[in-house]
């Protein structure tokens, strides 16, 4: 089978490589559709070298159909449509114990920690793996994995119907958050400078705002006869971000860091205490988040056509990841791993 | 009847003034005792000049009893002792609107934007009188307010028994904090760098960690077993505070902003995002909180003996200002006003 090793900085190796046996409690997978992620553009860039090496299958974002059970696995079919949720966890750490498997401390990420979908065949634990309903298009299923993370932190966020939403950042993830919030009856509005992600955002019918050209969190005040946005999710990773994020809130609301912010940020700390201002760390998802996000994806909720700029073949990996770098207009890209 | 006046720049007037008569829809009351705030501080180093001006009767934390009913004002007797919740929302703003009138964007503080409890004879809003219950000493009663903002705090924080907890700041508020979390069966440390603090806090019983001497993210973790403390309540205000904030928190911990950051310092949203923390923002306190804290002095859980440090007549206020200005041991002081 073909599978696709990340070899270093910024280049893949395509290898024919035997077909694995699950091992017991291991479903293996065919691999159909894999989509590429933030951190596979990190780990592109070298900048996860240290924890990935220089021999690994990347790839988490995925769907595909069971193509065999390791001993001891059941409730599983060969050919059954499904996604895999990459998560590890050791079961024994203190986030374990409390119930927070999902940001274990000794979280082991499939893909990264260990080989990912990036291969034409894929044995993952069977608690892992996610059944897919029928007649739902493994190309839009490979959107599972970014959309379970949008509907955790929407639901993090305790997002209501009717509560007026601000999402900072159009990025593949600020989008499907904006997606997810507005599938639940919330109005949302995006802010974001990239000109390619403010058209491709405004084709997906929702309002943008621009912080280069007007006073974002002035216009979200005035638009919500002075109450500010009830719920702000932050994906920029900016400190622009960050201050538009306690500016933009209403009293009491919430805001929700998605993003990854590597610096120490300012933070109107003020802010919380005069508005009582609540901020919610998020981070990946739990088994109903991924559960939500089949279920999304199933009913239409999710545009997938719009989110899917692009699908290439596996042996195009490295030009794929090579046109995203390139920046552009695209939002997510597929590859198509085995067939 | 006697007024101390603020004059700017650290000084009173003892004023002899005429009793104001209750206006409509509000009660006169007879202080007993005021004690001294932070906020009272702050007003009397001249910081607070433009919203209070040079001829203010300040103080809001009092007990009394009741002298006279205006009109319409019904449910309250003459001699009943009561303390007085000093906020007077607009009832029209977004906040009021949402049901957050305790933070109003209009809000009145009596005793800032009013008159307040440094006179005899003290007329307020109807609504804003609590009762006493039989028994309660009136010097007890003067922490209400105060241990009402540390009940708010503490319910905001979602404190549960047998749950870690670590105070950063042992000024009255974080002390306030300490009791009423202890009281509701949570396991409570406190970080602070004042010997004074230090020796006051451990004669109540907390233990106590000293961030010049010992790691106190570092042995909190040890001490919870790798696991963190579940709730932090910040309440230094300091850089140093913010960042022990974030390394002392358990996965999915809530850190409760409750200092008032005039400058905004360096945050690690990363840990945020990471350990999927909370931050709460919390200010002043609803109805709810003031009966719970008048319970709490009523059946002994508060260790008012421990945190009034001295009591001095209403004569005395410029002295009483003064010492709490120098430093020292004092917790909380008390000025007897009418009696």
């Amino acid at each position: 089978m073909r599978a696709a090793f990340y070899t270093g900085n910024r280049t893949f190796d395509l290898r024919d490589v035997p077909v694995a046996e699950p091992a017991p409690g291991e479903v293996r997978v065919r691999v159909a559709y894999n989509g590429i992620c933030g951190t596979d553009m990190h780990a592109y860039h070298g900048a996860m070298d240290k924890r990935i090496g220089f021999n690994r299958v990347i790839g988490h974002e995925m769907s595909g159909t069971v193509s065999a059970l390791g001993e001891g696995v059941s409730g599983l079919a060969s050919g059954q449509p499904v996604v895999v949720r990459p998560l590890k966890p050791c079961g024994a750490c203190p986030a374990c114990a409390a119930g927070h498997s999902h940001i274990c401390h000794n979280l082991k990420f499939l893909g990264l920690d260990t080989d990912g979908a990036l291969q034409e065949e894929w044995c993952v634990p069977a608690y892992a793996v996610h059944r897919l309903p029928d007649g739902v298009r493994l190309d839009h299923a490979a959107l599972c994995e970014p959309v379970a993370v949008a509907c955790h932190d929407v639901r993090m966020g305790r997002v209501k119907a009717g509560e007026d939403v601000l999402v900072i950042g159009a990025g593949p993830i600020g989008v499907l958050i904006a997606m997810v919030a507005r599938s639940q009856g919330a109005k949302v509005t995006i802010s974001e400078i990239n000109p390619h992600r403010l058209a491709a955002v405004e084709a997906m019918g929702f309002p943008t705002l621009d912080p280069t050209k007007v006073d974002v969190a002035a216009a979200i005040t005035e638009a919500t006869g002075g109450k500010g946005a009830d719920v702000v999710f932050e994906v920029s990773g900016t400190q622009a971000g960050t201050n538009l994020m306690t500016e933009a809130a209403a009293t009491r609301g919430r805001i929700v860091m998605v993003a990854i912010h590597t610096r120490k940020p300012e933070v109107d700390l003020f802010r919380f205490f005069w508005r009582e201002l609540e901020l919610i760390g998020v981070r990946v998802y739990e088994p109903e988040d991924f559960d939500r996000a089949i279920e999304l994806i199933a009913s239409g909720g999710i545009d997938c056509e719009r989110m899917i700029t692009d699908v290439r073949d596996l042996g195009e990996v490295a030009s794929a990841f090579a046109a995203l770098d390139a920046g552009g207009p695209s939002m997510k890209s597929l590859i198509r791993v085995a067939g």
